[in-house]
């Protein structure tokens, strides 16, 4: 069936050959999202006899649904360069033209990050505004969830970067954690102001008197971000990545110490055998993955990221951030707040011109 | 006491003011290593009259002890400039100063880091060959120990930098932990040649072709870490602070869910009466800072920083490390590690410039 753009419905791109289980997974995901929000309606890209064995399994998606055929798609272990180069005919290509070509406001993909995000970036173009668009994803806290961003895009990132990242992730927290003002935090290595390199001060002493979707805090340390010291954590590409990897480090070693703790004695096993129910629950609680994958921002389209090894309970988790991303007016948001951040350094800097000419005027 | 230094002890010097216990947890830390290194002397730097009224409980100690008396003390929360510029008649800064002055090998305090940094750099200065100092901890992992470089003394390395924090590691590691030929990683955000800033990558081709008193394994990600995928983890002290600080706060979110998990249900509850005592071992085990404390590498003299918090235990395990440290000859192997390095490279420079002068030659 085609999709009815005119009846006020959120159409939804879907790479469905994307991740570990293909269209098994993604269409059962996809089942399960237009379950939660009937409003969706799907273009789902990839091989049609596949995808069309497993919508025979749910015929109220299929009714909203259209499939676009293309036997190709971009394997896990694909170089971004060769994907842009050589992937236009694949599945993930397709679901991001179709939001290119304003067929549908957001993709949805289980692939390759790397190829994705140029592929992304390249088709649907940054932001305006937005010099580089950003990877954000959720972490778990001892008070709750926070965002936080870059997770890898970037690796080298100025004090006007992360100005950048602090607005489009105060506007993310608010749309997908539901949290009003959020608090933003400078990741750094000391929470003193004239600590960390002169990215980090200046986009510091920016943010401190700035007009911001939410209050800028000042600086944290690495221990702060599960902590749930701040909402938002701000951060370059490179440190994002290394906190991300490094806590998942931490959490599976965690996991393997306690997994031994439970055999080192005899009481030992038989706490374990009472508590297995909910150590299972802690450990998936505790995992910075669980929140399924993560959301570019800064892109002219939004486009969410899941887990490669993702079930279709996470692909659906997915389809329902692009959609509440698309529902509360994200990327518009963010184009009405560096309309607000731009134009108050227009107005410092045209009354910093009168005040010279004035100066100049009375020598 | 007077310390003699002809009868081939090694002589220590210690902040006895330092540390959140001062000189009640020092003394009985220096006793503790007395007990188990009876070759180390001890020059006590501080309040005469704390430390002499704590020398008194332990005969033998005293027997190996000079106290050199200065009332002033680096309080935690000092700047480091303030206290290099202000502490010159502090405890901290008389020990160092021993040091400097070859009266002791190595020093050894528990008080505040950034000001032991600064004042172990002016007064000490770094080794010949070595640009910048780095800070090295050591880390649990699902195999072990790895050793971790730097954790915040350099916030900007360039690829020399990172070769220079290799070399050091490698032979920390094999002095403190006792691997021969470690593995090398350099932290990045992907294993592939092509990842990362242009320093990593110019610092991981170096190292490919130069002789190391290790193996270099290539580039590791933060995952890597924990998982002990390699003996010496070598980055920047931005990324390398992050990371520390991070893996702690996962280990105390993971501890705090955990703490939850056993009070969620009366099984649960009954689970954690049964395993509470391999539970403790277990959060002992993971805490990334239990290893007491960070060495200042490159430095000429040894400097080797407990926690503050530490206990007299901990104290001792530090002036075990700088011990260690001294015996095995870890500066020295530095140098003669850096007089390969360079050699080295000069050889090949003489080679390039041989054989444009012979195609100079020919033309």
């Amino acid at each position: 069936m085609a999709v009815n753009k005119s009846d006020n419905r959120t159409v939804i791109a879907l790479d469905a050959m994307g991740g570990d289980d293909g269209a098994v997974m993604t269409i059962a995901g996809a089942a399960l999202a237009h379950e939660r929000y009937p409003k969706i309606s799907f273009i789902i890209c990839g091989d049609e006899s596949v995808i069309g064995a497993e919508l025979k399994r749910y015929p109220s998606l299929t009714a909203v649904s259209e499939v676009r055929h293309t036997p190709e798609w971009i394997s896990p272990d694909q170089k971004p360069s060769k994907a842009l180069r050589r992937g236009r005919k694949s599945s993930m290509r397709y679901a991001i033209d179709a939001v290119a070509k304003g067929e549908a406001v957001s993709v949805v993909s289980a692939g390759n990050t790397g190829a994705l995000m140029a592929m992304a970036k390249f088709v649907l173009k940054t932001m305006l505004g937005i010099d580089r668009p950003a990877i954000a994803t959720v972490f778990p806290t001892q008070v709750g969830e926070s965002v936080v961003l870059d997770l890898g895009a970037n690796l080298e990132c100025d004090a006007e970067n992360l100005i950048q990242f602090s607005l489009m992730g105060a506007i993310f927290c608010n749309a997908v954690l539901g949290i009003t003002e959020p608090s933003i935090g400078l990741l750094n290595i000391g929470t003193e102001e004239m600590k960390g390199h002169d990215e980090v001060r200046m986009a510091a002493s920016i943010l401190r008197d700035r007009p911001l979707p939410g209050k800028f805090h000042g600086f944290i340390e690495g221990n702060d971000i599960m902590l749930g010291t701040v909402d938002v954590v701000v951060t370059d590409g490179f440190s994002g990545n290394i906190a991300l990897k490094t806590a998942e480090g931490a959490v599976n070693l965690m996991a393997y110490f306690l997994r031994q703790s439970f055999k080192s004695s005899l009481f030992a096993k038989i706490g374990y055998f009472f508590a297995r129910g909910a150590l299972r629950k802690m450990k998936l609680r505790a995992d910075p993955r669980r929140y399924n994958g993560a959301m570019f921002l800064g892109l002219q389209g939004v486009c969410v990221k899941s887990h490669g090894g993702t079930d279709p309970e996470g692909f659906a988790n997915a389809i329902g951030v692009a959609f509440d991303l698309v529902d509360r007016r994200f990327n518009e948001r963010i184009g009405e707040e560096l309309a607000v951040h731009y134009g108050q350094m227009e107005d410092l800097e045209s009354k910093r011109v009168k005040s010279l000419s004035a100066k100049a005027g009375k020598e």
